[in-house]
This record gives structure tokens, C-alpha cells and sequence, in this order.
């Protein structure tokens, strides 16, 4: 089978960090350009500064993958997805839950794939977390999500503004996990969103959710963590305690500790070449959901200014 | 066929102006009881302080429509769903998205009718709005929707708390018409929400969206008009000008002007009682999402306090 050929448009940290070695790590692709107006792509690899460009210019690709901030991403989207490429959206899929809702419906129409990209999802502990607790009963669900803003977004305006989620942009990445693992659905209670006083956007919340069958998840989220990092979520249940911690990648049952390697993006571009073969599109926006709910339900409060 | 005996739960104004008189004046519809921890009742109607109350002591019903505020609707839904009883949803349907989505999941497990109800899309000129629009090219909409609230929400504190929507409580009528009209779907792409000072819910809203075909949508809310009241819809075409006014009931098109009767909620129980015989659900969260969308991705403004 020929390799599909894929673009990465938005070539900045993510993309070189993550995706230019899981696309190259995996026979099923071969990277066949790169787009952004600001960097200048990579060595041996065709550039554009747009999107447009490329589709005008070449060469032809089957599928592109966005890893511009969600602000931009539904126009070039909509216009990969209407000259029939598949698209790979980063997360968080969209800056609104209503533009992918009406990317899915034109992905349906004309016979692309699209494929919401949760990372964290495919952490390695991620699986085996969600499968020994399908048949557990959940008393109780504590995620603690601290990490060092300026370590991890140095510099990051887009992340700050209107649409760019704060510190929510790695929360949905817990989420992703969350509501991947549980076994049963669950919804806001109660949000306090912590917001400096110079930003449009959260650098800490904390959030009350209850699953449909009455059990507490609680989740502290924080940017302002210096030193260690913390990403962990602990699941109580009848049978004890699951911990996920390191973001997902170390998974310890009653039974002992499971460390597994890195192998979230070349999970991801796995699970894409299979829905592209399968013809079928992967967009759940459950965590997204979740965050917007956040802030249409959430307190808020205003805290010192934040400084990069 | 026997009536379907329904119960009332929140028996505040919406209910007694609008749910009684329906249910009365619909022969598939018996009004079986009442429910509310504040309220008398009715007179010569069964009456409880709490649906916990009702279902232990009757009278049986078949149905429910919950008229309580957003905040507290999904407990009793999800109560009311696992006794297998029919669910109507005044508007908003919940305090969030998720929880809709799970009640969404419940109803369709157990079987039972869930109805998202949209009381404007019943309102008179929005089926024949929807009918002449469906085949025309939509060039620009704006959408006016200005109210006083010291008049259509007098004291009410829960509107104005996390979860009740402020002057989107009002304005998600409009999205539920323009949703259905439209024949393309709609994101949001900017929006400032303006909110008094003391309390945590917008008066006012500037919102502009976009059709997948690139038309602007422009959205203008405000609580803060005092005499005349605008609910209007102006849908530029390239058959001219639809104009949808009072709410939905008086549509002018080039050939001239219908107006209507009010029959909203008379519209909504007959849809609700089509889909109980008929075994289906109706659950559409378009509004709720667009007014999500708005909070997460909106920019804040402070205005003055506002004093009931």
C-alpha cells in the first residue's frame, strides 16, 4: 500500500518535538510538506507558508495534520477536509465545540477522515487503567494537575487569550484520560476558575464533577507549580486504589507498579493510518465539553497579575 | 388511548402561565400532580414537596415536566428516568452540556421519552421562516434581542449565579430559532460579554458567528432595555429579506407580513406527546453549545452593578 502523504501545518514546538518523529516512526505515512507563515520547515522537506499555497503549488497530499493554536484551525480544516484530505486535529480539537460539531458533519459528507487527537490518551498506563476498571465500582476520583507555565508555554501569548483555554490547555489533556478510563459518564457540579488580573484565561481551577451513579471526582489544576510537576489521577474503588501518575505513563494497581515508554504520538498516527484505511472518522469532544462547561458554569476569581 | 399523566416539578411562573394552560388544553395529557418545596399547588390537583414525595406516595405518572431552575434539573430527571417516567425539559435542558449528554445515554437505556424542549421554535412564523429559507443563499443575519429584566425576571436570583445564563437566558430562545432556520450550521468566532460588576452572569452579550458558507451572523443582547422590547431576526437573502419579530410569532417576507398566534407551548406538548407514542427522544443541545461556546471563548467586560 503506498504511504499516505501528510502535511504538519504549524511547524513549532509540538510539531518538531512530536509529530516529525512519530510521522517518520511510522511506515504507514511519509511526510510530504510542511506549511507556516513563520518558520521555515524542515531540511529535504518541501515548505509553504500556507495552506493555500500548498494546495495550489504541491505536492499533493492525502492527509494534513494541524498543530496551529485551536484559534486558526477551523479554516484550514474546512479547507483540507473540502479537497478531500484527511485531517488530524491536535488538541484541543477546535476553539469551539459548535466549529468541529460542523467539521464532523463536512467530513461525513464528503467521505474524509477526521480524527480528534487526545495525546494523553495513549499514554502507556492509559489502557490497562481503563480496562481494569471497567468492572470496578468508583467510590471516588482525585486528579491533581500542577505544572510550571512558564517551563512548559514559555512565551505562549495564544494560550492566554479568548479561546486558548489557559490553564485548561494541559487540564483537557486529564481529562482526555478521565473520561477515557471511567467507566461511566460524568458532569460539572461546581468550578472556580482562578484568572490573573492582566489575562483572559485561567492559571488555576478547581473542579467538582459526579459520575451518573453519584461518585466525586475532584480535580486541582495549577500553573504555578514550581519544582516537581505533578499529573496524576487516583481512582478509589472496591478492589483499591489505581494510581496514574507521570501524566499516564506509570500505572500502579494493588498489584504493583507498571512503568511503560513514551508512546503517546506514535500511538496516535497508528490509530490515525487505521481510521484513513477504515474510512471512518475518531471526534469525541467529551473533554472539550467538559472544559467549556467549566466556564459556562464556573465562579471566577481574580488573582495576581501573571508575568512571562 | 389513555391520557398520559403527567406531573409538573417546579411550579413557578413559567409553569403556571404556560405548562398549566398547555397540559389543560391538550386531551393526551392528564395533569396528575404537582410538585415544589415553595409552592401551594394548584387547586384540586395532588400536590408534593418533593418528587422523591410523589413517587413514593402518588398519584402514578407517566411523565414529568420539569419547570425548576437549570441548576437543579438533572437530579430530578435522572430520578424521574429511572422510574421510567417520560421527561420534559423546560429550557435551558441543564446546567451543563455533560449532564445532558448523560441524561441523553439514561433515556435511551431505559427506554423513556427525554425532550429538549425549545419553547421559540414553536412560536408561529418560525416553520414557514425555516420552509422559505431552506432553499436560498443566506448572505448576512443579525439577530436583536433586547429586553428589560426588571420586568421579565423580577428578583430571580438564580439567573444571574453560576449556571443560569444571565442575559443568555433570554438569548438562547433566539439561537434555538436561528439554529433551526438556518440551512447551514454555525460557530462562534468572537464575543464580548458584558457583566455587572456584582454579580457573575452577563447583561449583555455582542456575539458574531459564521455559517459554513462564510455568512456573518451578528448578535446583539441586552437587558437593559427599558420601553419598547426588540426579538428580532433579519436573515438577508438573495430573495431578499426575511424578517422573524415578536419572538417568532410575526414573519415578514417580500410577498408581505403573517403574524401569528402564540402557540408555543401548546406546540411543545404536542410534540412531546408524538414522541412518547412514537417511543423517541428529542435532544438537541445546538443552542446550549453556542451559549458554551460564548463563555469559553468570550472576552469579559465589567459594567456597572446591577440592583433588582
Amino acid at each position: 500500500m503506498d504511504p499516505i502523504r501528510i502535511a504538519i501545518v504549524g511547524i513549532g514546538k509540538i510539531a518538531r518535538d512530536q509529530h516529525v518523529p512519530a510521522i517518520r516512526g511510522n511506515g504507514a505515512f511519509s511526510l510530504a510538506a510542511t506549511v507556516s507563515p513563520h518558520d521555515a520547515g524542515l531540511p529535504g522537506v518541501p515548505h509553504h507558508a500556507s495552506l493555500d499555497a500548498l494546495l495550489a503549488q504541491g505536492p499533493a497530499v492525502d492527509a494534513v495534520a494541524l498543530c496551529t493554536p485551536p484559534q486558526v484551525r477551523y479554516d484550514l480544516a474546512a479547507q483540507a477536509l473540502g479537497r478531500g484530505a484527511h485531517v488530524f486535529l491536535e488538541k484541543p480539537p477546535g476553539a469551539t465545540l459548535a466549529e468541529v460539531e460542523a467539521l464532523k458533519t463536512q467530513a461525513d459528507k464528503v467521505g474524509a477522515t477526521l480524527f480528534a487527537a487526545w495525546h494523553s490518551r495513549f499514554a502507556a498506563g492509559v489502557a490497562p487503567a481503563r480496562a481494569w476498571l471497567a468492572e470496578r465500582r468508583i467510590d471516588k476520583v482525585s486528579i491533581i494537575w500542577r505544572e510550571d507555565v512558564r517551563v512548559w508555554h514559555p512565551g505562549q501569548a495564544w494560550i492566554w487569550q479568548p479561546g486558548g483555554l489557559g490553564v485548561f490547555d494541559p487540564g483537557i489533556n486529564a481529562l482526555s484520560i478521565v473520561t477515557h478510563i471511567l467507566p461511566r459518564p460524568f458532569f460539572l457540579k461546581d468550578a472556580t476558575l482562578v484568572l490573573p488580573e492582566n489575562r483572559a484565561a485561567p492559571i488555576a481551577a478547581d473542579l467538582v464533577f459526579r459520575d451518573t451513579a453519584g461518585a466525586p471526582i475532584h480535580m486541582d489544576l495549577d500553573w504555578r507549580q514550581t519544582g516537581p510537576q505533578s499529573w496524576d489521577i487516583v481512582v478509589e474503588t472496591d478492589a483499591g486504589t489505581l494510581r496514574l501518575s507521570q501524566g499516564g505513563a506509570v500505572l500502579t494497581l494493588p498489584t504493583g507498579t507498571e512503568h511503560g515508554d513514551d508512546i503517546e504520538y506514535a500511538g496516535l498516527y497508528s490509530r490515525f493510518a487505521t481510521l484513513i484505511r477504515g474510512g471512518r472518522s475518531d471526534v469525541d469532544t467529551a473533554p472539550l465539553r467538559l472544559v467549556a462547561d467549566a466556564f459556562l458554569r464556573g465562579r471566577r476569581e481574580t488573582t495576581d497579575p501573571f508575568h512571562d
